[in-house]
């Protein structure tokens, strides 16, 4: 086995010692300040000595650790690590206030943590006592089921279970075996109803007390009390096998997707156990959205910490994210990145269609910068490397010097952009396309209307059911499209704007605001809300874009819009060495910096244009989602680098 | 237009003063060094005194832009810039050797540049010669045509060019307008013979003085003298735009792909000319492999860097790569990534099929390491990052956690490993995929071996032209496989071993070197270079490896092998948290710095295994070619990060 295997020599879960002395000095300054509260307010020493054993006990575990003596914040005689975190705090202004606020902070999760920590101790208790009334006697019918370990192989393997999303009226009568997360259980009476869920379904299994597991089924025992306090008993969101016979109900059954069938159980076997408390139910991660969120502005992490309670059953976005394993089971979320795979599979297969070839370009650049402050840079051996901001320089390699013509890629980009905003992400799945032209650039504009048009009318008719789903929980209007995609020049866009209005110039650069003003009037004008328009003032692009033949104020340029926002930029790039050099030169760029860019053109290459599109974005507009963090599987911003 | 759009703020060449500061420092070291040996040499002052005023001037420069005076390599009043680069140096053993060695290195380069430098002004003298020529009368037969910047849309658009290889023996007599790279161009009497290419393929074009351009049009005009002079005067590599007629030649054209045709040419222009020298010729680049290249032991950099003169004809690896956007042209490395695109495509279209969705999990891990010192890291808004290993955790919490069951992911995997071998690269493309399993992890390997058939298949369906191209150049065996699968377990390896007398021990990890030996004699006795070997040693594998549940010492993993090289590793994953925490311990893991993977697996989850693929290595080896960085099209290894 090599070292580069690619998965088998990492250890995936990151932090190291640093992170375990943060994590005491937190707790220790929660405890401190849950101490000082008790005192203050008067209470017997019993209340609160507990929590100062705790606390000296925990400053052992620290010296034990660190090597060195806690230290509350802001003293002076500090460790080398706490002195580089209040530095970074004294540039601030208010550094008492920011402390003051840490530890209240701190102090709120140490809280939590408690809380959690005895609810789960209580949930244990509960199914130990359970697991030995079912180990007692009805392990073959009901109770926990040994680890999945590859030890058992049955004679048709998988095909044994019936996927719940298959199940239909049709198999009524049938005896079926469905594995699912338990979404939901209910005792009624002398009843177990629980509900299974996988992916984007779920079926509603019923048992009652004493009744057969299925009728005219003479093996069958009869179902046990304990097996109905053990379907009810196991915790939400453990997986479950169950194995029964499948009924049609006389009334659909509600809050089930399959809701034309329910299952009898005559099994019922935790296959793996969820035995941490959940941060958020299920239930509430699966609401509606109440309120309309607004997509402009700024992000505020704080805002989106709420749990349900707190929220009229809402999850906060950055609550989800925090548990994000958990939250993408929401069918919405289920649909969401089954969507998001669709994009990509129908960029491909149009692309491939048009004999465009699929690249793979290096995200790890030599030199400290590609444009300024927005890269991360890091060392690789020895020198000054940086994360790719767009594999703009390799795919015209490929395509235009290298010969392959047409070539497209999916792949991260990286930007070091410090914005919260609900638009903008850290690192983001980039889907570039690159070709050479014959004579136009509208030959990339062909492509990239058709392209559009064929994802829109792919995802209409492949994910039928997903769109339904997300709709139900985030409630959006079908993207108005045309089959000849629209496009306007720059000056016509200004135009609209000024005619109705709005103060825009025609070699000004184009606002946020005013993008969405336009596609307004574009939609009430041409019905559409996806258009191309180009020919962009040659002053808001960059210096490697093709300059307008007749008026060198303008160029061979564009931006694709959905629902008045920009979701691909792109150009016909200069393919001519002299007038790159001139270009960049009329910008002020040291043409030192760019010689290998530019010398890549001195051995023949076509003229090409091309374009980039963010993936996300497509998918958080085409499905109007408020958040680009609903449309990243784990988003990366500026506050965010985890899980 | 917004910041984020993907193409739109990237100035694409990075660099920044700092390079211009040690390309200065090289160039005057470099000088210095020419002077001295001059001196040594007794030469007359004329012969060294202008380069001792170039070296004057570049000093000059050198404080303008540094702000310091130039200080000759060691000595103690240095830049703060120099001084870091002197301390790296001071690190190493040998420091005045490293420095005579950078200074002959830029010496060497300074000489180059300059030949080039005269090589092309010579170059530009000639073909202003024929500019002049050529514009004077004939421009609308031949010449260079205008830079095209989409000032002209003809009514047939891109409609109007036939693809070089589609042309064929049943176009005869028809007119045709191709474009392409001029491959080769020569003058025979007073007839001219060029040989056009685009990606695949050529097709040769002729012209002869005085004859018209093609038989039987009234309005061609005789190819006149000054035609037949620019056709063989314009440089190799441009690109240029042929109309004429297709003629069916008496004998096949040799040394042409599309050799039962030619073009009898009627107009010539060059559309996009190579102003700048080769650093190699086409010719020699396409030429066939002189001798099998050795794909074990260390890759010498060095010994790499020839140009053809210096290896009968050959260009070395490390000349392509400084030139990569050349190289790419030749038939053999076009056939090779159209190879590689088709693998992914059929990668995916397999796993589509069987229900997998596409997913892109982030490439910026929080923490400071995945597993030591393998790691790149980077600073992520004050925080420590580092760039993922692998799309482990990632991939488990969609598949088993957030209940996606089966995902894939095609994306960069970047290694910070200092290993200059011809299988390492830094940074790869993984094709990594993951699975909830009902039974047993059979079920993945069912799926990866029916994964990989399908692409052999497919590549022999889908890409026989290309195969043959790469097949030309570097000569390889079909790959031997078969249908079913072949899947013997670690211990038949062992034993096969030791049956050929070599020393295996059935708990020892496996070599290199051993497991081409197993290649060979699983070939030998099965027929085929492609197998699954599972069952391995619990030691050799990750901590969250699920053991056997027979034999505590042997774990329920698997490597896939290709040519007895590993191209897949892969297990099932443990997914009970206790028994995470108990293999972690066992291995001496702090669970602390593991806690947030280990709780991922809390809330409920499926059992799972899957498995990670790299891209370049299937290629590599299903082609049979003796180095990874032939099929990485822009590689990185730990002495190469551009272009």
């Amino acid at each position: 086995m090599s070292a580069e295997s690619a998965d088998a020599t990492a250890a995936p879960a990151p932090t190291d010692n640093d992170a375990a002395i943060v994590g005491l000095s937190n707790q220790i300054a929660a405890l401190g300040i849950s101490i000082s509260e008790a005192k203050a307010a008067k209470q017997p020493k019993e209340e609160w000595d507990p929590l100062l054993q705790q606390m000296l006990a925990l400053k052992v575990q620290y010296k034990s650790i660190s090597g060195v003596d806690y230290q509350a914040p802001n003293t002076t005689n500090t460790t080398k690590k706490e002195k580089v975190i209040q530095e970074d705090v004294a540039s601030e202004k208010n550094l008492e206030k920011r402390a003051k606020k840490a530890a209240e902070k701190a102090a709120k999760e140490e809280k939590k943590r408690q809380q959690r920590e005895e609810r789960e101790r209580r949930e244990r208790e509960k199914l130990d006592k359970l697991k030995d009334a079912a180990d007692a006697n009805w392990s073959h019918v009901f109770g926990d089921a040994p680890m999945i370990q590859s030890k058992f192989k049955s004679e048709e393997g998988s095909n044994r279970w019936t996927k719940i999303g298959n199940l239909c009226k049709e198999m009524e009568g049938t005896q079926v075996l469905v594995r699912g997360f338990l979404h939901t259980s209910r005792g009624v009476g002398k009843g177990a109803f629980v509900l299974l869920r996988s992916s984007l379904f779920t079926v509603q299994c019923v048992a009652f007390e004493g009744r057969k597991g299925s009728e005219g089924d003479d093996e069958k025992s009869e179902i046990p009390p304990a097996m109905i306090k053990y379907m009810t008993g196991v915790p939400s969101e453990s997986i479950v096998d169950v194995y029964g016979t499948v009924t049609v109900p006389q009334n659909p059954v509600e809050g089930a997707t399959q809701s034309q069938v329910e299952i009898q159980v005559s099994t019922f076997h935790c296959v793996h156990k969820a035995t941490a408390a959940m941060p958020f139910q299920m239930e509430d991660a699966c609401r509606p959205d109440l309120v309309r969120e607004t997509d402009v502005g700024a992000y505020d992490h704080e805002a989106n910490q709420t749990s349900s309670n707190e929220s009229g059953g809402r999850v906060g976005q950055e609550t989800r994210l925090d548990h994000r394993w958990i939250d993408l089971r929401t069918p919405a979320n289920q649909s969401i990145f089954r969507i998001q795979s669709m994009v990509c599979t129908l960029f491909r297969e149009y692309l491939l269609s048009q004999n465009f070839i699929e690249i793979h370009t290096p995200k790890l650049l030599s030199g400290a910068s590609e444009g300024g402050a927005d890269v991360f840079t890091l060392d690789y051996f020895g020198k000054s490397a940086c994360l790719s901001m767009s594999p703009q320089l390799h795919k015209q390699m490929a395509a235009a010097c290298g010969g392959f013509e047409r070539v497209f890629e999916i792949g991260p980009v990286f930007r070091a952009e410090n914005s919260n905003t609900r638009r903008h992400l850290c690192e983001f799945t980039g889907l570039d396309l690159e070709m050479a032209i014959s004579e136009h650039y509208d030959e990339v504009l062909d492509v990239l209307g058709d392209l559009f048009v064929y994802i829109f009318d792919g995802l209409r008719e492949k994910c039928a059911t997903e769109l339904e789903r997300v709709r139900e929980q985030h409630g959006f209007d079908d993207l108005l499209y045309l089959k000849k995609t629209l496009k306007i020049d720059y000056a016509t866009g200004c135009k609209l704007l000024r005619e109705a209005g709005i103060e825009q110039g025609d070699l000004d650069d184009l606002s946020t605001e005013n993008e969405k003003k336009l596609g307004d009037i574009v939609k009430e004008k041409y019905n559409t809300e996806f258009f191309i328009m180009d020919k962009y003032p040659l002053s808001v692009r960059p210096f490697y874009t093709m300059p307008d033949p007749n008026n060198p104020q303008i160029s061979n340029s564009y931006d694709v819009f959905i629902r008045g926002q920009e979701i691909l930029s792109g150009a016909q790039r200069i393919h001519e060495p002299e007038l790159l050099e001139e270009r960049a030169r009329a910008w002020g760029i040291d043409l030192a910096t760019i010689a290998s860019y530019v010398d890549s053109f001195r051995n023949g290459a076509l003229p090409h244009g091309g374009g980039g599109i963010g993936l996300e974005r497509v998918v958080m507009l085409y499905l109007g989602l408020p958040n680009i963090r609903k449309s990243s599987m784990f988003p990366r911003d500026p506050r965010r680098i985890s899980p």
